[in-house]
């Protein structure tokens, strides 16, 4: 199974660059906490929870070689932990990854700082086996939305490469073609950076499964003529009421389907749920560099002088999602409340 | 001002290259009907009023020194409008300028040939220049249905480029800039071509409107957030009921605008209508080569064995439209009704 960031027995944080996809596999081995930061920054590696999962890497390498003090230790850490949290604003894996890594601190003031870092690798291996194992408990709860022949239309990659492997939306698209749901895969190319075209279309390649690549702008024309039976998609961060924070591009996706009364569906591990926000407003939405539009995979497109603007999420209303497939089980509307009972039932677990 | 074709006093058609715009403005003079042709089909030159615009040329410098006699200068000018018919299905003003062209030979079976000659230089001429009083007329007739501060979106280029120069919607902004009611363009890049990162960024730079370009997959976004008070677009072919062809995720825009209540604006000269039509289901689709969505520019972006589809238009119907801007006044719903009304008053002038 192609997992897109793992720790080397050697505790190298080891990342499939996916700027080089899909034309190049190179693989980089990090062994400084800046270099993590630095890979998730440039998006060498990206998806919600891949980069929870390599921010959880990026803290342990940053402490592992030290033996001083807790207080110091944890100093260290600490900064580490500042750094990794600054790479990124939306995705909240990150910080819910970040978060879980200090709790073991937290929760163990006395135990010698080997013993401590011990733990921290534990907790950091567990964190991608737990991501990877949810995938697959997600792909088999989504699976069973689907209906016979399914085509279906996702944006982004929210696949093996964006996860501990398998994939939320992909890990859905996955399981049902392994049973035989899944006739076509509409794969949306996702401008700016063509997740879709370069990542998605990879992983579709790589498996055998059947799938076009096409331009955003022609998921419209697609539903219009019927040719598309369901839409699903990963999440960055989803609010209290269910509002999700996903790739740019997936707000415009879930009205046309709405309009086209297709089932919009988002497939995300319970980490990506942010209880502090009652509402998707709130989420704070990255903005990169005008450049990822002016040019093309650094060909310049676009006349001298001229201006873009690049945000890089948008937020859907809960309101237009009929399905959000987790771990835990599959929620309905209405979701605030659903969300909040599923959430609870699962910190008594 | 800006022509992205003319006929040169030496009777060649001067074009633009719109493949290399906008890093490199280079001129290209075709002296053969199939060099003609072939433009039209590579898009060299491109935009409904622009290719019927060439194609007027086109048959006139076919047939212009030949001065046998009527019933073989006939057949040969038929040669001609075949070849340039053939090139793309899907904008009207191709097959209507041609119609336009071959009723001067209908008309005057008895002139001797080199008169006709003369008749058809001054037909094609004509055609453009029509062409140019009409945008200006549409930019005058749209700019009031603009609010003051206006925010416009706008797709693809249906600017001076894609008309006889100033353009349809472009024409209504440049009218709307001029009056002081355009604050600013969002351009959508328009994939897979980029006509509206090449070619309207272009014209908005070179004219100096304020203008950002956006992803197409960004629309949804902007309106959501207030940002987008008008989209206007142009049109490729529009049915009798008001169905309108233009490039592809023109009708993303449509369902979005809807959504939002903003209202959709199509701005197109009455060449543009086909009454033949009733519906938009009936307009043929240009479904162009896949490697245009595959690769950008010759960079490919999607993995060995990718497949894609690329529909190069979509139909938005007529009951997303607010309004359609003509040269002979602005028709508003009930289409079918006001369209034929506007028609019919038209043939009586």
């Amino acid at each position: 199974m192609l997992k897109p960031v793992y720790l080397t027995e050697d505790d190298a944080v080891a990342i499939i660059d996916q700027r080089r996809l899909p034309l190049e596999v190179v693989w980089l081995k990090l062994r400084a906490v800046s270099e993590v930061a630095e890979a998730i920054k440039t998006l060498a590696v990206r998806g919600a929870p891949a980069i929870g999962i390599a921010a959880a890497y990026g803290v342990y390498i940053a402490v592992k070689d030290f033996t001083e003090g807790y207080d110091a230790f944890y100093e260290r850490f600490r900064k580490a932990k500042k750094l990794l949290a600054s790479t990124r604003p939306t995705a909240v894996n990150l910080f819910w990854a970040l978060d879980r890594m200090e709790r073991v601190l937290k929760e163990n003031p006395l135990l010698p700082v080997h013993k401590l870092v011990k733990k921290l690798r534990a907790e950091a291996v567990k964190i991608q086996e737990e991501d990877l194992e949810s995938c697959i408990r997600m792909g088999e709860l989504g699976a069973e939305l689907l209906p016979d022949g399914a085509r279906v239309l996702t944006h982004c990659n929210a696949g093996a490469l964006a996860t501990g492997g398998y994939g939320t939306a992909l890990g859905v698209v996955r399981k049902g073609y392994e049973k035989g749901r899944v006739e076509l895969v509409w794969v949306d190319e996702t401008r700016p950076l063509l997740q879709g075209a370069r990542l998605t279309a990879w992983e579709m390649e790589y498996e055998g499964i059947p799938y076009k690549v096409v331009t955003d702008n022609m998921a419209g024309f697609l539903m219009s003529k019927g040719m598309v039976d369901v839409v699903i998609v990963g999440a960055d961060r989803i609010a209290a009421n269910g509002d999700t924070a996903n790739k740019i591009g997936t707000y415009s996706l879930a009205v046309l389907a709405r309009h086209h009364r297709i089932p919009f569906i988002v497939a995300a591990p319970v980490s990506t749920f942010d209880l502090s926000l009652s509402r998707g407003a709130d989420i704070p939405i990255e903005e990169r560099n005008e450049l990822e539009v002016l040019e093309f995979r650094g060909v310049r497109v676009t006349p001298k002088g001229a201006k873009a603007y690049n945000p890089a999420f948008d937020v859907t209303p809960s309101e237009l999602i009929s399905f959000i497939v987790t771990e835990k089980g599959v929620i309905e509307p209405p979701f605030s409340k659903n969300i909040e009972a599923l959430l609870r039932n699962e910190d008594k677990v």
